[in-house]
């Protein structure tokens, strides 16, 4: 066996235990009875370790150096970059020793308990010494990284999220936002403010009846039923494996929405899974390139299409027929109103896309004070609520509505937030891209049809798995690197219609 | 660590990547899109390789015997009896060649995938090289058991599912249900001829309230539905792991008690599986003493309680309510004439419970006629039909209903059939005792009460996990090993009211 069939065998080991675990952990969020989970987490612990080991074994540096060489006169492009991909994966997994990957993840496992209950109380106090351990631990996984991989404690760390994420790439682009977004929404809410409030869509909506008009809509947008699920579990998310895609989403009788729309970005997840090189899938190089990229996909048809005035047009009749409602009370005009109303507001997760990118300023701010050491993770909740006045322009009154909102840091997750932008600049490139080369696209968005974007967005991201990363890939599909200018002309276009 | 801590945390690691794949195979029934059968299939087989290999270090002959040193002194009895366990389970794994291993699961595979269109197509000749082949692998993995056990190869074969089966035990057991039960059947038949024949029930009885029978009466007989699940599969069957069951029936619109027997029957073995011992349910010593105890597990709550005639009242009062059907029509009359109709019929899975010892008798005989080669393979279709019509009285007019009727020995598994013998022998032996235990059993069933039942299984079978073997947890539960007398006088009550 050659060098590189002998890693290729080993990727695949890692890849089958790697899924196995994403199965089982959304099985754990979907189907799983709750007394299940102290075997479930054992489970995972073990099918987690093993993947680990699988390629961060001693021979591995010694091993891909024996297929780098024989690669030299490789032919294969998508060989050379499996190679390319194998070495990035086997960094930040062998960066870091393994008792510090096992004490990195246990203090965040139980941070991540005890913010559940800081959370729920209100009370930062009982949070903070986890919270100063996972910190502390999480800088020490990202000098590790760092060192290795010649980058800074902060991109070490962001790379694993999104490889090829730089603080000096996102810092100028972050900057633009943050000076020029809050205008833009001064404005937007100053022209909303004009029109009466959205309309309330009064349910109740069944929820049987929201789950047919889901499966309806991602079946319309390419899901592939046999190659996927649509289930129900507390947060909504798109797991399982590229052969076998398991989304889930929520219901709430008294909206359906958020559901509906929830389902739409979370099938703009499973298309970028579906949508990866068959052949290559259990390797490196046939993941996704990167979670902000990722993101890209589940708001370019989300946000950019399907809150689209358009598609909003069209959902209305479909929603009206499924739901058994009367549709002048599910008119475009209601729709519209609802899905694109903007607000300074203070929870991340339920912002609009306007302010949104805001709430990620905060907090790339902040979690680089607490890697560096210059914002103490005491004085946390206080920089919070002084970021979000100054950035978003609303002053969190709590801390539960501050600091302790998103589960990301406790869960030792730094460096992730930028995804949600890199995601949403990322979306309203794509999209203005496939509209040059589609510009039929509005009507058939009218008319509900996605087949269009699907295939702008398969041929010019899916396909690529991480042959390239995400600057490299947003090149081809649209001419530009990241690039803000995209997302600030979409928000000025579809809410000052200039 | 001692040696003993050490052995522990094998089979720990051993047991939790069992029961992952435990979950991913009730996941690939339940759950599964089609499209995920190739992933699956890898992940499965990388989970059970890995478990295979956690217990069958080359080391482990030396920790075992360092452990047995060690425990001389030990006086935890169920650590001396998880040693024991540890022992047996390390055995059956290692005393095979892992390419022999690797070989006889491959062609098991194969063979079963040939006999899925060979059996659709009444082809027993493209089934035969396959089978040839398995027969072969089979024998000679019995003959690798064998050697280090000291057992004939059916025995080492047969000690794989039911620990202490041994041919020379069910031998005399066989022949004498072999003499008794045919002209007890006659018997039967003749008596059930003098009555008219039983009303169809007829349906369409929706699904969904089939299901929500099912969860009432899985609930009411002590399911615990926060530690287990009930889904729908094409076979129905009980999976997961013993802190999170999951089973599984199907549902036919136009009838309903195959469906909710069914469930009953898969609840029985669930309480087995949740009543093991909770401290001991990740090693050897806490898992279930074997197929046939396990079986009876189930026909002990299907057969012996829930086919009662006492029950069977009981059940046509909460059908016809949950069904929302006229009482009249499930009378208990019209339940019981169609719930213990005994016919000589084909097919195995579908006999009565006077009848279904017979086809195991016939397989019984045919699988060591297959393994000692005295039966040529190219001849079982002719023996087959020939022992049906000796032993259970019908001959088979093709070999779909005839020798292709089972997955069994297509997929390798020898030694299997007397489990279902031994499950209805001890289902028997342990009603019996549980009614003398309990006298007001019967007028508990008529209430649809289970409870004394249950706990009278968990005292004396579930709670000792496999502390001891079948035979000796029957001795203690009922004063005798296993013996057909119970199960002789069970359906002589029963339906001769004899």
């Amino acid at each position: 066996m050659t060098p590189y069939r002998m890693l290729v065998q080993r990727f695949d080991r890692h890849y089958l235990l790697r899924s196995s675990a994403d199965v089982l952990e959304w099985d754990a969020q979907a189907m799983m009875p709750e007394g299940g989970g102290e075997l479930r987490a054992a489970q995972l612990g073990t099918l987690r370790l093993l993947a680990h080991e699988a390629i961060a074994t001693p021979d591995m540096a010694e091993r891909l150096a024996d297929a780098e060489a024989e690669a030299s006169p490789r032919v294969d492009e998508w060989e050379r970059a499996n190679l390319a991909a194998m070495r990035r994966a086997w960094v930040h997994t062998a960066a870091v020793p393994s008792d510090l990957v096992e004490a990195h993840a246990r203090a965040a496992s139980g941070c991540e308990l005890a913010w559940r209950t800081a959370r729920r109380d209100d009370d930062f106090a009982t949070l903070l010494p986890h919270l100063e351990h996972v910190v502390d631990l999480t800088r020490r996984v990202g000098q590790a990284k760092a060192s290795v991989m010649g980058l800074s404690v902060y991109d070490a760390l962001a790379d694993e999220h999104e490889p090829g994420a730089r603080e000096a790439i996102l810092t100028p682009l972050f900057a633009r936002l943050e000076r020029e977004l809050p205008p833009l929404v001064d404005a937007i809410v100053a022209e909303q403010a004009r029109a009466p409030r959205a309309p309330e869509l009064v349910g109740p909506y069944p929820v049987a009846r929201q789950a047919a008009l889901g499966r309806r809509l991602a079946g319309r947008m390419g899901f592939d039923f046999t190659r996927g699920r649509l289930d129900v579990s507390a947060h909504p998310f798109c797991g399982g494996a590229a052969e076998d895609v398991r989304m889930t989403t929520r219901y709430d009788e008294r909206s359906f929405l958020p559901s509906i729309l929830g389902v739409i970005h979370e099938t703009g997840h499973a298309l970028y899974e579906m949508g990866l090189p068959r052949a290559w899938v259990r390797q490196p190089v046939g993941r996704a390139a990167g979670m902000g990229l990722h993101e890209s996909q589940s708001l370019l048809m989300e946000m950019q299409a399907a809150r689209s005035p358009e598609f909003l047009g069209y959902l209305s009749g479909v929603a009206a027929e499924e739901l058994g409602v009367d549709a002048s009370v599910l008119s475009k005009e209601a729709l519209v109103r609802n899905a694109l109303c903007v607000e300074r507001t203070l929870i991340r997760v339920d912002a609009d896309e306007a302010t949104y990118p805001l709430h990620v300023i905060v907090r790339f701010k902040l979690e680089r004070a607490l890697l560096s050491g210059d914002l103490p993770v005491g004085d946390l909740p206080g920089a919070f609520r002084d970021e979000m006045e100054r950035v978003v322009g609303i002053r969190p009154p709590t801390d539960r509505d501050g600091c302790l909102q998103d589960v990301h840091w406790p869960s030792g997750a730094f460096g992730y937030f930028p995804s949600y932008t890199i995601g949403a600049i990322a979306a309203a490139q794509l999209f203005a891209a496939a509209l040059s080369a589609h510009p039929e696209l509005p009507s058939e968005l009218a008319h509900g049809e996605l087949g269009s974007l699907r295939a702008f967005a398969r041929e010019n991201v899916h396909q690529h798995g991480s042959r390239f990363d995400t600057n490299a890939i947003l090149e081809r599909a649209t001419g530009r690197g990241l690039d803000v200018d995209a997302l600030l002309a979409h928000l000025r276009r579809r809410y000052l219609r200039a």
